[in-house]
């Protein structure tokens, strides 16, 4: 393990995401806030302790190996988290580190469940570095997944993409940091847009900002406690509808419309699954708002497809209480908070592409009990699959299960109620945000126990780097100096 | 397909089951009970349609292919099923025919669920026909999964079986009629020493036949509406936990070991493991009980070993009302209710050696990470497990949980709330009877729409049947007649 070069790399971040806190900062100073303070000592520390990193790192130069992007990832995840915290607990916003942290982890996992039950009263530059958080934790995730990840084969955006996955080469870096460049350029270029129409639409400047951010990463913090209900505003929750759909796409496809000006990245088997799935739940749901919750027609069409494709990319935006409708239209925005997006978006879950494989491979080898040496072969897109990505994804899947079921006991044991416990769990594992009960629509999490909030970062965290990347630190000879790899 | 030889089997088959038909015929007949007239017009019923459809199939002989034996494995599920429905039906004792049907699949299916909320009203001889559907359909699913099965790949015995899959010789045919036969004397050995013992404990015969029908082939009936709990005595409790923990083991193990004559066979992983579960889960429950439930020791250890061995084996026994337990302990028995027994039991769920087999490639597969190249290579009881069934029980794993998520959100659909649509679900999928809420262990099933009822029936039979069983009655190249297989 190269630590040097991690050291680097993980300084050289830290004075980058210090410099973000100038934004909140310089809001703070012309507000006269008091958490002007805070916000300076945050940065300082920030700062310092990147500028520490990279002064006193023990050589310059090295080789970038995979167990290196794995640390750094980890790592970056981790100490952001910690110093991105320090806003919230030296303003005294929580009251506790662990709290801080909840929010922090919250913010940049893209989660936006919160352990504030008032957040109208907080500054407003404590708003806007939380917003900011989702913004940032937004773009890295699809840089971590797009650029980084399809090459070790623990992504899902690796299903569509032919290449052979292998370590990074001096070769593909200037290649990565284009890329890299032009999906940050597509992120800001929807956030823009997002905050253009959102001042058309009536909201503020400071709203409209802290929304666009919630809304391109699909995390789902509001300045308001009532999240997009207190607007009760048709065209607000429109174009954020749309703007969540494209949260929760792919892009890669994004990067490709764009690069090569074509619609045509768009006829995508993954994306328009995405599509249907967001059409066939918000019709079902629709269904059982009328059948056994009397609402009209139009309340039912709006809200059930707010709730649906804000519950599907797992941004957790509320329009209505949804913790009241009946119980077959909750279990199936439960269901899609296991689902999530398309792969290489910002949203969470399992994603659709692995959902689909799964399906569609199970499907194929229900041949195997007429032909015990069956091999599958089943492709996405027309491109084959091979069996050691099918291999991955289900034991993702089963991953993605088995640390739902623990954390549930876990948080259950805490003095949760059951349904509570499960959907407290799915929501944080799938970074969506609200679930139901007591973490429900118009709630926070601050009801739950410090050991209970923990976990549920722990859960933050897993789910947001797709279990294995975080998972694989736990090999002993993941940390073997000498390795054969 | 060779639909004259499957008419031929399943003629046989019926004209057996009718005959089993004549113990509660018998029973009725001299206690003088009216429903001699239901179990004698059943028995008719299904000798007659066992005879014709043994009389009048078109040729007398033929090859038997694995297709052949999938049709039958769901033919005489299904058979047996509605056949089984007609006594409850006929007699009265159940208000519609879904009814009967329900009573009929869940004790075929050893699932134990009730759709009648005062079974001691019933004439004893309905109640022995329930009890006797259980034990038939224990001893069936032992057949099917150590005896048919291992051939296709799709049970999780072959887990443990270095043979090669393939279809069934006429060269092995004599074998296989010995071990069925070995089978039947050690499951009929249970039941025996069981009876002896219930009735040494102080319960009648009638309730000893009864309860030992429903131990071994851990299925959960009883002739008490409040189960074991009617008879609070520490005695029966002790004696059923001890039987219900054998009916969970793997009768690969019992074959062995009574052919061999040695307790070698049970130094066994999967069945270790087993019992490192009910201990562990035992312990937790007990500790949940003392911290948050103010229950004695004594109370805590008896009802908390009796609950957890009741649900990991889908037996469905009740000793208390454990839904009046704290969240943690519930959700702790359900996931034991998806968990199961061991591979080769009358147990229902997952099955233990498909959980060991996922944990283990999971953890090893976290090496991919650094080598994408790495092939996982896992061990149990120290023989290798080929890729193809790590495959195989992944999807199973995907297949369970995606069933239970749709079958949920139909019954949820039904006006369940959420918690009980899920455990009424589980329960039936699980095979384990009773569940939380209002299916729980003071409920019945009774108050579920006819609707709601269906579904269940076809969780009942998709679980017990290991769902890959039915489910590849679907692909449409099963039904083809020329094939290439
Ligand atoms: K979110
Ligand atoms: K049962």
């Amino acid at each position: 393990m190269n630590y040097s070069l991690v050291q680097g790399i993980l300084g050289r971040l830290l004075i980058g995401y210090s410099l973000t806190m100038l934004v909140p900062l310089i809001l703070a100073f012309f507000s006269k806030e008091s958490s002007q303070w805070a916000l300076l000592l945050s940065l300082v520390i920030t700062a310092c302790i990147g500028l520490l990193m990279y002064r006193f790192r023990e050589s310059t130069d090295g080789k970038m190996g995979i167990r290196e992007s794995f640390v750094i990832v980890a790592g970056a995840w981790f100490l952001t988290s910690f110093l991105g915290a320090l806003p919230f607990w030296i303003s005294g916003s929580v009251p506790t580190y662990i709290d801080a942290l909840f929010e922090s982890v919250s913010g940049l996992t893209t989660t936006g469940s919160s352990v504030i039950n008032d957040v109208e009263i907080l500054p407003s530059s404590i708003l806007l570095w939380r917003s900011i958080t989702h913004w940032l934790g937004g773009m890295g995730i699809i840089v971590l997944f797009i650029i980084l990840l399809p090459k070790t084969g623990f992504g899902a955006v690796h299903l569509f993409n032919a290449e052979v996955p292998g370590p990074l080469s001096k070769r593909t870096m200037p290649r990565i940091r284009d890329t890299a460049i032009t999906l940050w350029r597509i992120y800001t270029f929807f956030t823009l847009v997002l905050i253009g129409l959102l001042l058309a639409a009536g909201l503020d400047l400071f709203d409209a900002v802290n929304h666009a951010f919630s809304t391109v990463s699909a995390g789902g913090f509001s300045t308001k406690n009532t999240s997009i209900m207190h607007y009760n505003n048709l065209a607000v929750e429109s174009i954020i509808i749309v703007f969540v759909i494209i949260a929760g796409g792919n892009y890669r496809l994004y990067l490709e419309a764009w690069t090569k000006k074509s619609l045509k990245p768009f006829r995508n088997t993954e994306f328009i699954t995405y599509l249907i799935i967001i059409i066939v739940s918000t019709l079902l749901i629709m269904g059982g708002l009328w059948l056994t919750h009397d609402k009209t027609p139009d309340y039912a069409l709006r809200h059930a497809l707010f709730q649906v494709v804000s519950m599907v990319t797992g941004t957790g935006f509320v329009s209505t209480d949804y913790d009241l409708w009946p119980a077959i239209t909750k279990l199936i925005l439960f269901v899609l908070m296991f689902i999530g997006g398309c792969a290489g978006s910002t949203t969470g879950g399992m994603k659709i592409a692995r959902i689909m494989l799964l399906a569609k491979h199970t499907w194929s080898m229900l041949t195997r009990g007429l032909h015990p040496q069956a091999v599958s072969s089943i492709k996405l897109d027309g491109k084959p699959i091979n069996a050691a990505a099918v291999n991955m994804v289900s034991l993702f899947f089963f991953l993605y299960v088995g640390i739902f079921a623990i954390a549930t006991i876990l948080i259950a044991g805490t003095g949760l109620e059951p349904m509570d416990a499960m959907s407290s769990v799915a929501a944080s594992l799938g970074n969506v945000g609200p679930g139901f009960g007591i973490v429900g629509p118009t709630t926070t999490f601050a009801s739950i126990t410090l050991f209970g909030k923990s976990v549920l970062i722990l859960c933050m965290l897993l789910g947001r780097l797709e279990l294995f990347t975080l998972l694989i630190l736990l090999r002993p000879e993941f940390w073997k100096t000498k390795s054969r790899w």
